[in-house]
């Protein structure tokens, strides 16, 4: 037996730390390094932990009923309101802003511009200096979009006169939220403030929104599950790729727009900056997500993971089981293509809500389906479908409503399951766009990121010492 | 060595005749198939005509020449016109029809509805048993969209008032026609032409057409090829699959029209159209593939083939040395998907100009960049990447503009060189819709088809002779 083995060539597996592998190759050897890590990353606490809620009927059940509603869940876009209107004890002098929560001074750059920004547009103060003053000494009250049913891509500052979109997920009745895009270049959302942002962003509560609104209310509301399905077999992933899906939005809002009695200079402006917005799509897309999410969330013991936020400073995450918790940990920075003149040393922290789109399996979890974003994100095509079919390892199922033609129509990986993300150490894929560290310059590169093991660990071994 | 090779297993390989293998695997052994067919298919004649087309000075330096100029062409949509007022020397009494030449009595049910509709149109009969009785007697002048620089889908039937987009390559100048399409239904294309049908067929020319033509002027134009690239990323390939394209389209036109003069109610019926219609850029796609196919044709000795068209009976090609001469044989059926109530019976044999697509290296060619077709014309997406690699192998290159992302960003395949379709016997395939073979009844059906190789040695031999 010793003998024959001698007589062939040596093949190895390694398992572990590959350094032992490498002094094998060195000597001129085979071997393949297997992609293993111990649950927990080996951490004996978190480990104890997870077996803690493995195969226990109650997670199970929990889990399924988490998950059904999170895919039963019917989005409808039903209009556009002033966020002091539409979104229900949004109160005054209140700013939402992206991500888990975050006082005023520990703020990333983009977010406090926004702010600035906002303040600014609402009339709280009337220029730049006065409008800082305001929340250093504790003018405003600030809290996560996501603790008003709200989701804001990038800074995500929402302040009560902005239209906001109104999402009604149709099986349960709750209602989600997201304001509207601005397009590319100078943005709040990237944190800048100048003249031209704040006009930009009186027409779109003054002409978009109620136009928005008027045209949704023709329609009788917009089912978005469809839009979202079509535009996952035209190439988009709904996250950093909308082109397709804030087309198919045009096409139904458009003659529903011209049955309305707005001006036609009115609606002329208000298709031309529709049409010139590939990025339009995104706030609907990330409202739909939330309608999902939200409606697996608060089920007693569930390990679904109903969302995904940075604020530029932290990441942090929230489960079905666990209530109003976050587990955030310090966001991690993007590994992306970063445009000309930019490099990682311009770069803020992963920001926004948008991450919303992969806690319900589209975005960079559909990337398989969206080969041509490899070009704003980075990799390849194969890459793409790699990354969907990793992510399958740590969801609870595929969505009924996604398919994905390049991976023969099969659905979309959905419904991230904390425990199985710290049982295999895969962190959830999220690819984004990149903004620069100081407000107002705007969008620097896009790419992609993982979301940190660490808040899924913090997760079950809360809901472990809990149960 | 005999003894060594009765130890092993026997691995065989066959070349040839299937059934030799038959017998290997009946008695428990494996065999390779080759997919190999001797040039020609074995026919003597042609392979000697081939043999002097391959590695020619002549030859070569022709397909340079015209691949070049199909591959530079830049078409720009400019505008809408009636078939009479833009198509020069359109006579009156005159009917275009989709594919190679052939008389009234030889043509298909579909395209004689759509001759019926057509003459009922332009009211040169009052009912139907009079405006049959117009082409039976000689009193109608047949001839081939592709004689007048036009291309259409189906029966491709233009009469002298039906509206046609005008597509002109500013490289070379040459000037290109399509109709205009009609949606899905009751349409003159399929043959149908009851009064609903005429209805539209009116509407279109006094309203849409002049329409689009204006909107078009807004834009000083529309350059096509970047339209189709972009659509080549979001999942058309621009024959069977216009969803991207259209919307695409419809983006660009509808800011523009709303710049016109024209009342908001029409403007209104217009946008609701289009939006309802995701073929509406098929007919644009054919013409923009005409205008570059065009550029490179009556190159003398030029293999580069820049007409492949069906009329339902007949199916012909045109080569770029070959002048104006067509190579045709009986039309293929169909294999494909058929809608709930239909099957092969009820088919009418291939149909339409449409094939052009395919001819510029999109449609069929492209269908790795489209995976969501399979749906619609069967098979798998992995089908559709293996047939566009296929199609690399019958190919003078690959489109610089059309890019296919993924097979890794590599261009389409296109130009096709009847050498080598001769010589490989892989016959180009093509994604079609298919048509009732009675007038009026419509589409019972999509699926793929492949040009009859005996097109492509009558065009070889008919140059090797030439030459």
């Amino acid at each position: 037996m010793v003998n024959k083995l001698f007589e062939q060539d040596l093949q190895v597996i390694n398992v572990g730390l590959s350094s032992f592998a490498d002094s094998i190759q060195q000597a001129g050897a085979k071997s393949l390094q297997l992609d293993w890590r111990p649950p927990a990353l080996g951490d004996k606490a978190t480990g104890e932990h997870l077996a803690a809620l493995v195969n226990q009927p109650d997670v199970e059940a929990a889990n399924r009923i988490a998950f059904d509603r999170f895919m039963l869940a019917q989005p409808v876009l039903i209009g556009v309101a002033s966020a002091r209107d539409g979104v229900p004890d949004f109160g005054e002098r209140t700013l939402l802003h992206a991500g888990p929560p975050i006082e005023w001074k520990r703020m990333c750059g983009p977010m406090q511009g926004a702010v600035i920004g906002a303040i600014l547009f609402e009339g709280w103060a009337e220029n730049q200096i006065t409008a800082r003053g305001l929340p250093a000494s504790g003018g405003i009250n600030f809290a996560p979009c996501h603790h008003f049913g709200a989701v804001g891509p990038m800074s995500g500052v929402i302040s009560p006169s902005m239209p906001v979109w109104i999402v009604k997920n149709e099986d349960r009745g709750n209602l989600s939220f997201s304001n509207l895009n601005e397009g590319l270049g100078k943005v709040l959302r990237f944190g800048a403030n100048d003249p031209s942002v704040l006009e930009r962003l009186k027409w779109m509560a003054a002409t978009l929104g109620p136009a928005m609104d008027a045209a949704v209310k023709v329609l009788g509301g917009i089912e978005l599950r469809p839009i979202i399905a079509q535009a996952l077999h035209m190439g988009d992933e709904c996250h950093n790729r909308n082109a397709a899906a804030s087309s198919l939005l045009f096409k139904k809002l458009t003659p529903a727009l011209l049955k309305t009695d707005f001006p036609q200079g009115d609606i002329a402006k208000v298709l031309e900056f529709i049409a010139g917005n590939d990025h339009f799509f995104l706030n609907i897309s990330m409202a739909c997500c939330k309608s999902m999410l939200d409606a697996g969330h608060g089920v007693p013991h569930s390990t679904l993971v109903t969302a995904m936020a940075r604020n530029g400073v932290d990441f942090g995450i929230r489960m079905s089981g666990a209530g109003d918790a976050w587990f955030t940990v310090p966001a991690p920075m993007v590994d992306g293509l970063f445009f000309p003149g930019y490099s990682q040393a311009d770069a803020a922290p992963d920001l926004g809500d948008s991450a919303i789109t992969e806690t319900a399996g589209i975005g960079g979890f559909a990337m398989g389906a969206a080969p041509a974003i490899v070009q704003f994100v980075g990799g390849t095509p194969q890459d793409a479908i790699a990354y969907t079919r990793e992510m399958l390892h740590i969801t609870m199922g595929v969505h009924s409503g996604f398919t994905l033609p390049p991976l023969n129509f099969n659905g979309s990986p959905a419904g991230i399951d904390a425990r199985k993300v710290v049982d295999t150490g895969i962190q959830p894929v999220i690819n984004t766009g990149i903004a620069h560290k100081d407000a107002g310059v705007g969008q620097v590169g896009a790419g992609i990121t993982r979301a940190p093991l660490e808040c899924f660990t913090q997760a079950v071994n809360a809901l472990a010492v809990s149960s």
